[in-house]
């Protein structure tokens, strides 16, 4: 018999929202990543090809944390013509020590929401220039609004401009985010008016044909491509790698088989041994990030199994001090 | 908001005892395996060496079949010192359809547990003897209680001999099983004379070193390895796959990095580009299996996700004809 607690997405909701706790967890998750030595097997990756749906699986342990997550993120891209949402999942989280099952984070997806958002924070707060004021996001769904929302934790953001190929959803999320941010944030039909004059850039879609161009690119400004996860995923033209002054994967393993790097690889504009820093080798100090104020910098985030554990331990940390969630006795 | 039904250990046992319909959905998977478009990626593992600790993820998904599992597997090796099984784990069943999670069967490992059997039963079925009588465990785990009991559901079972390591444990499982099964069980302290004899030899110990020696098979034995899950397990000497006559695999992508076949090739006595059979394509009749009496068959068998999504699917399945577990709302 073991006893595990279950916490539903609402009991989450309320005990990890987007905040500085959240985006300094992601920072240590990443800190440690490239100090410690950490075990981040290679994601596991089911594809039901008959249903428009895959499953990723990612785990990470981290030496002197107590526990460890199993994420399972499911994408199932036929969802919404039935009224459900394409993405959705649950953490479980694991005792370090013995193994056994500590808690079901039944959160639906929403821990990666942070999580995910959280590391886009990281990547701003250590690569953008620290008087970054304007933003501009691509894509109008959950990360757009995510990621405006934490590059204004760590960075003094008082414009956004928000493109997507739908003007519809950009308009809904600009006028969503002017309420909820107090700021100005409009929605930009033409992708390269949103870019210029941006301190920074966030892609935020699944798309599959590169929607930042190479030549929008302007000194100073720092890019953050969060979208692609998946091989066929290419958001960035594969030129504007090349162009960045400097590129900073979230794991380089996964960016050069799953990120805009590996499109750049191929395109022949990076050499396949080419070597880049880590956005946890940055943070540690152990390798440059940006070092003046006319550099392109680029960070490719791919999602990595250190911060699933990372804002799974934080829940957890939150849960059992406020005595939330369902015990569970198996 | 999606339901999710939560079933504990004491429901799973009770809902899926390792029967003959636990046999034939593990058979009807294998099946699928050789016949269907199943998607089956490779194990994730991680391993936490501080605490002894190591931790398999495995899923499939099985065209036609409603839903496909993950199973977390944790193996900790110092919790017997604290106390707590070595092993545990739980399985997550998704829909096929949406990527909703349906249920999660907080087994602790039983589930596992009772497909692990379930194939030895199918290897047996399909490779030995049909008059096998007399059976030799070799080790004294939970394996070596349900690999017998899993036998006796497919052959008819007269006569069984217990070797391990530890003769007092041996003895123990001998008089359980002997009540349990109504046959004669004894503990046999030469491995050797248990082989002797023997109609099915099943060994489901975690040794490193192989403790079946090739000069002990006899013409007409069947054999079925089950311990071996990882690369630096050995049960099996070497020479005795280059012995056998046919040799199957549960999944020769498996078998060739973790399985007893592996160490055949590493050895030299093996071709790494050797063909060879795996068990779903001999129950389908794809491929040969055992041709005469005389012949020595050898099942390697590393556990599959298809196992794991048979027996979770079933499980669900008869949860819900009963009404049985807890449902929770997220």
């Amino acid at each position: 018999m073991s006893r595990i607690i279950i916490l539903a997405e609402k009991d989450l909701r309320k005990l990890v929202p987007l905040d500085g706790e959240a985006v300094a967890c992601v920072e240590d998750a990443f800190h440690a990543l490239a100090t410690k030595p950490v075990a981040m097997p290679p994601i596991l990756r089911l594809d039901i090809p008959e249903h428009r749906g895959e499953v990723d699986v990612k785990t990470a342990y981290v030496p002197g944390i107590e526990g460890f997550a199993i994420k399972i993120s499911p994408g199932f891209f036929d969802n919404p013509k039935i009224g459900l949402p394409s993405t959705n999942g649950m953490m479980v989280l694991l005792s370090s020590r013995t193994g056994l099952v500590q808690a079901l984070l039944l959160d639906n997806g929403y821990l990666t929401d942070v999580r995910t958002a959280a590391a886009g924070a990281v990547a701003a707060k250590h690569l953008s220039r620290p008087n970054s004021a304007v933003a501009a996001i691509f894509g109008a769904g959950m990360q757009a609004r995510l990621q405006l929302e934490a590059l204004a934790l760590v960075r003094p953001i008082r414009e956004a401009r928000i493109w997507a190929r739908d003007l519809g959803k950009a308009k809904t999320v600009a006028a969503e985010l002017t309420i909820r941010l107090g700021i100005t944030v409009r929605a930009e039909v033409d992708p390269e008016i949103a870019v210029a004059g941006a301190d920074i850039v966030v892609t935020t879609t699944p798309s599959e044909i590169p929607i930042l161009k190479a030549e929008w690119l302007q000194p100073g400004q720092h890019v953050t491509a969060m979208g692609s996860d998946a091989e066929h995923k290419n958001e960035i033209d594969p030129a504007a790698i090349a162009k960045a002054d400097v590129y900073v994967a979230d794991s380089l393993k996964q960016t050069r088989r799953l990120g805009e790097l590996h499109h750049a690889v191929k395109a022949g504009l990076i050499s396949p041994d080419a070597e880049f820093s880590e956005l946890g080798q940055v943070i540690a100090g152990i390798r440059p990030g940006r070092e003046n104020t006319g550099q392109i910098t680029l960070a490719d985030l791919t999602g990595t199994g250190i911060q699933d554990t990372a804002i799974a331990t934080l829940a957890f940390a939150r849960a059992d001090a406020a005595g939330a969630g369902t015990a569970f006795e198996s």
